[in-house]
């Protein structure tokens, strides 16, 4: 099996030919996956993502919660924000959320036609891997980027599972898998320090959002693998 | 002034909203950038970009030279291919030549808004940084990538402008750039051995067209900058 990684959601299409069988998994470390596997890990019953602010409302209209963020910021009619200290056991146990964020959920649109969507963040990153590595299907790492453009934190984390799933016999031969398992082997043993001039940590602290990278980074919280339903567009727990 | 890298032709949308004031630097080391470099060297008078085989076919119908390459082969039609080492002085001086290739003529075609627009290789790095820094203009190289992916060898490339600016004054604060900075701060010893195994590489080897790559990676050869004219729709030398 080979696992590549997709660094912007405007690159997907000339990845998505490939892709019948293949599982993609959609990262977005600061903050939106984190975000995603906090609220699973906290009980929450199923999240809709949606692309954009006009169907947010309209869900927020019909009485939905919602979770919606531009620019790092909550926007003013949501019921939270992009961080996932705001995803508490008492706000998300057994609730359906919508979701709508700058990055993660237009990652999420782009690369819906994919056989299988799951999400991904270092606090579930070793499910993930096991989930990969089981199906026995190639794996596309899609980085959401910061609007379409590269970062280095989605693709510390395509590095640091390219590197488990290399254990479990993947390939990584692309130049883009490699560069980004290069820059995680450099990383690993210090991602905050290796990340702390990074573009998007600087904008969280420019907005005193800052407080929750340090858990953005930790590995292995939960085992959770939240899933994409074609079906019903919306994300559940594996 | 400031210094960035936009790994693929499909980013460029991305970052065009800022280029207003900017140089944009076109690479594709392996081969066309090389090449089109070579030629000018070699006393070609002009060279006309153009992105697709039905326009480069029309030039040749009207008694053009034409080089179009697809997939790195040579169009049947077509008098040169993408190897810099057919582009002898015999051949191309004083001429005007038409030239398609797979990834570098569209990387052209989709910045050709920008104020300015060269053409940057490791043959003419040096007068690339120096045309740069004496315009005292941001910086945005715009890598041609394989099919809209990410490659090692255009990304280093713009490590090493990246590192050549910096001392010039230049910012490079993107995470884009840094990484090719940190790439090329790794490879810079030993270009040839850092990409034995890029996709690119392996693509020119397993069609025994692989002759160039030492050549590829030779810095400053030539103190040419080739500079796209809105005007008349071609590179002259500079």
């Amino acid at each position: 099996m080979n696992v590549d990684i997709c660094f912007s959601p405007a690159l997907y299409k000339s990845y998505s030919l490939d892709q019948n069988e293949h599982i993609v998994v959609v990262v977005d470390i600061f903050r939106a996956t984190t975000t995603i596997c906090t609220a699973f890990k906290n009980g929450v019953g199923n999240i809709i993502p949606v692309a954009t602010l006009e169907e947010a409302k309209e869900y927020k209209q019909k009485g939905f919660l919602v979770g919606a963020e531009r620019n790092v910021k909550q926007c003013d009619f949501a019921d939270f924000g992009n961080s996932p200290f705001q995803y508490t056991p008492d706000k998300v146990k057994g609730r359906e959320i919508v979701l709508t964020t700058t990055n993660c959920t237009h990652a999420i649109d782009v690369a819906q036609d994919a056989s299988t969507l799951i999400i991904g963040s270092f606090l579930n990153i070793s499910a993930v891997a096991a989930y990969c590595a089981d199906s026995v299907k190639d794996v596309l790492i899609v980085c959401a980027g910061w609007n379409d453009r590269f970062n280095m934190e989605d693709t510390l984390f395509g590095g640091a599972l390219a590197y488990i799933l290399q254990k479990r016999g993947y390939y990584a031969t692309s130049d883009a898998i490699r560069v980004s398992l290069a820059m995680w082997q450099e990383a690993q043993l210090n991602v905050a320090d290796y990340l702390k001039n990074s573009e998007h940590i600087k904008r969280l602290e420019a907005n005193g959002l800052n407080d929750s990278v340090e858990y953005c980074l930790t590995q292995d919280i939960t085992d959770i693998v939240p899933i994409y339903s074609k079906l019903s567009r919306s994300l559940s727990a594996q």
